[in-house]
């Protein structure tokens, strides 16, 4: 199986840099499972609605949040209408949404996709050990799933990794969102899962964290905050992991960076023929 | 001038990563200037006076530090005779060592090389950009010195990026540490500083941040300590960046990672014909 | 009903405090109940079961604990054979020990005593909010228990205030620890629970949060680590807060500070002819 | 000299408290400097020149800030003309305003006022214990000035003590701000500087923090904002300290703290004939 991870969507840059090239590689690349990080799709904060239906349009099979999830009021609406939205699933009870679903790929395949945020360096929530164990415990691979990807949503690389540990050998996919930078350290965990600290962000690179620079730069050295944080409006990387899954596992055989466009060094899965 | 960093060395596997591999890099790339992040060299945990020599003795021209510069308290006492050593600019008046040196470089060029550590998510210090910005007006590039090199040892990526972006055509090269993960966004700033968030770490990847994996993930798990952090002994991969300058502006022409041995995927300067 | 609750008692002073003073506050003032938190007890850093039953010894009917509860090891064990020993409920799932216990009061009542960790400014647990809550809710005040106390072991006076409204009307008292300074805002809830923000610390006053000053002082300072920290030994002052409560509905009728001696400005309720 | 200091003035509950009472307070005590934290005073955030023009009409010789000095950006303006308003002294070099002042008291002595920032669980500024050790060199106890005193604007106890013993001998009071909740360990330090760890809030008590309670509540349990924070307006109690210093020495030879009005214990100095 053919998965596509795209790391976070920032604002109106990111969002292009989604529907001007995933059609094309979801043909191209003949990707089964395409899941979108798209916690700061909304100019930077949140999701709306009318762009959670841009990025399924686009050739999303699901969308994950994070800390942000609430950002735009209406996601805690309309969520519970939009069946391939995901948000943490260390959220209280009683939060809208769901933390986990079981997708439908593309070859029809099912997909579980959990979404999780770290509590190190962050607002806490509970335990994410806990709740990615509950969700993989529920629907197990290859039982119940034919592949699982898991969005660990935090600050630390420490907990990110030690989550990859954790579900290494029971998840297709572990991937980090958050830190907006993609990390080179993709790789196949011991038990067959692949793992990657950061996706990095789909936005614009000559700016701070996908934001246009001088108002965090001010911010920085004054302690003063003298504006609202803008999205940066150049042109967008493209930034996630490819993997390819073995269809009798569900584990990952290949894992790689794919970074298009804008101003990163560029990068596509060799064994897709990229 | 041809430059090397190498992102922090994390125990034994990390120095022998050095020692195998930096000689020959020096020889067959014909380094100028080797900077190494030496603060978890010393069983993940600081520096001591003999494997300060050694990385000096295996090619480094300088060794940066981080948060903890002081694991090891010998470190206080030899750091004043270790004109090579270079701990964070921000500390507070009357801490041993200095948080910049220019030091001569293996081509004769004078290199300023600073440190500096962030203050989101850390144990605060005084103004990292307010003190990079005092060493870079002490030392300005081209006319008091021939490359700057700036580690900044931070948490978060905005504020990695915010210093970048503040020394943008100031410096050769700004670079993270501290994350122990490399990531993937190496580039040229618009004022023509390299720029990369994190070099990643010079130590085994089948860990969790250079540490073995079981009681990092128990910790996770039960909130409870129940042994020390021990230094992950797999093979590691020597992990940095390279940096080409133009001689006249000090500036890069060139940036590409650097990822040598290990799990990690491998990365070296197609510039310097590797 | 007549009930104590002591703060955080720190190393030796503070257990000299608790000796000297319980076992005639305790008779002077017909005590039906007794709770000290001893997550400091034991040099500034955790309990023994040596320890703990001193505490017992003197009068406490329950010990709780607190962010320190783990600090001497060997609590882990002898927590499950302590039945009057309670840490914090919101641990993880397979922690030794209890969050909550009903203890036989010295007047043969039964009392609910629950521990909780804030999550504000802490290393985070599960959510204090609903962990309290099913305590609340599994042992209700009146039905299953005569009284009903909650030590809320908060850095955030904000979170420690939300705890004490969440349970107003459900507990006798909502009692603060771990910042070791008593508040003045002792007082009764609309719904009649007593609340105030921090018992205080039962240790030596002329101290650093009852650890002798010089070494978190220069630590400040210097940001360096020099020594260990060690509890400071001069007269400790036995801080915490009196509640009667009324017998047909369990909340609270009167509250009142309590410190006697050391250095703080003594008080003691007036409404026990103290 | 007699000195009051009022804590954190929250709203216009926390305002009424003020003009009510401090008119006749600066008469029946017959004070001769009163200090008052206007961090707050603007709904909750920040200060108005109308606001501050308000509370030094009361009878305040100098007003406070703290994290929220500039939450109405016009405080950063009208500071410049307003010679009685103190900004914490550890913002970085070109902030707006004064972090300390020497200001005339009501009887014709010289005050020093100094601001400072705590860094522990706090956005972090320069070095708190670096900039009032500049402040009180600068203008020394007795020689330029006969009375000092420091608002330490801090959120850790352990912070405002280590503040505390640095000053001790060097200033009249050092006392916190910042929790809210006024603390009672009010004490005159070895050295003879009175103490206390918080002056509290003078605001509703009936609320957290001085904030209505049910949007914070709510944001405890679920995670996600739903509301504006507004101040409570219910009856608010006026908190702080009073000082009475030896006229030689500038040292404290009484403190005691002050609690009027709304719902805390109410206390008043004794030694004022109170
Ligand atoms: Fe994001
Ligand atoms: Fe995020
Ligand atoms: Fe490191
Ligand atoms: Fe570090
Ligand atoms: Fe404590
Ligand atoms: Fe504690
Ligand atoms: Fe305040
Ligand atoms: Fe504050």
């Amino acid at each position: 199986m053919r998965i596509l991870f795209v790391g976070d969507v920032v604002g109106r840059a990111g969002r292009s840099a989604v529907s001007d090239n995933l059609p094309g590689l979801v043909r191209d690349w003949a990707l089964d499972l395409v899941i979108v990080n798209g916690e700061n799709a909304a100019g930077g904060f949140g999701i709306t609605e009318a762009i959670y239906q841009e990025l399924v349009d686009a050739g999303a099979d699901a969308v994950t949040l994070g800390n942000h999830s609430w950002d735009q009021r209406e996601a805690l609406v309309f969520i519970e209408r939009a069946p391939r939205l995901v948000r943490p699933a260390n959220y209280p009870a009683g939060t809208p949404g769901r933390g986990a679903a079981l997708i439908d790929a593309k070859n029809g395949a099912r997909a579980l996709v959990v979404n999780v945020l770290g509590r190190v360096f962050m607002t806490p929530f509970d335990d994410p050990f806990a709740a990615v164990g509950r969700e993989l415990g529920a629907c197990p691979l290859r039982e119940a799933a034919d592949a699982v990807v898991v969005d660990v949503h935090c600050e630390a690389s420490s907990e990110k990794q030690g989550l990859g540990y954790f579900c290494d050998g029971r998840a297709s996919l572990v991937v980090g969102t958050h830190t907006h930078v993609p990390t080179a350290d993709h790789q196949i965990l011991p038990g067959g899962t692949a793992y990657m600290t950061d996706a990095g962000m789909t936005g614009d690179y000559d700016s701070i964290i996908g934001m246009q620079k001088d108002e965090p730069l001010r911010r920085f050295q004054s302690g003063i905050p003298s504006a609202r944080f803008e999205p940066a409006m150049g042109e967008a990387t493209l930034s996630g992991v490819a993997v390819e899954t073995d269809d009798a596992s569900g584990l990952a055989v290949k894992v790689a960076p794919v970074r298009i466009g804008g101003r990163l060094s560029p990068a596509r899965p060799s064994f897709w023929g990229a």
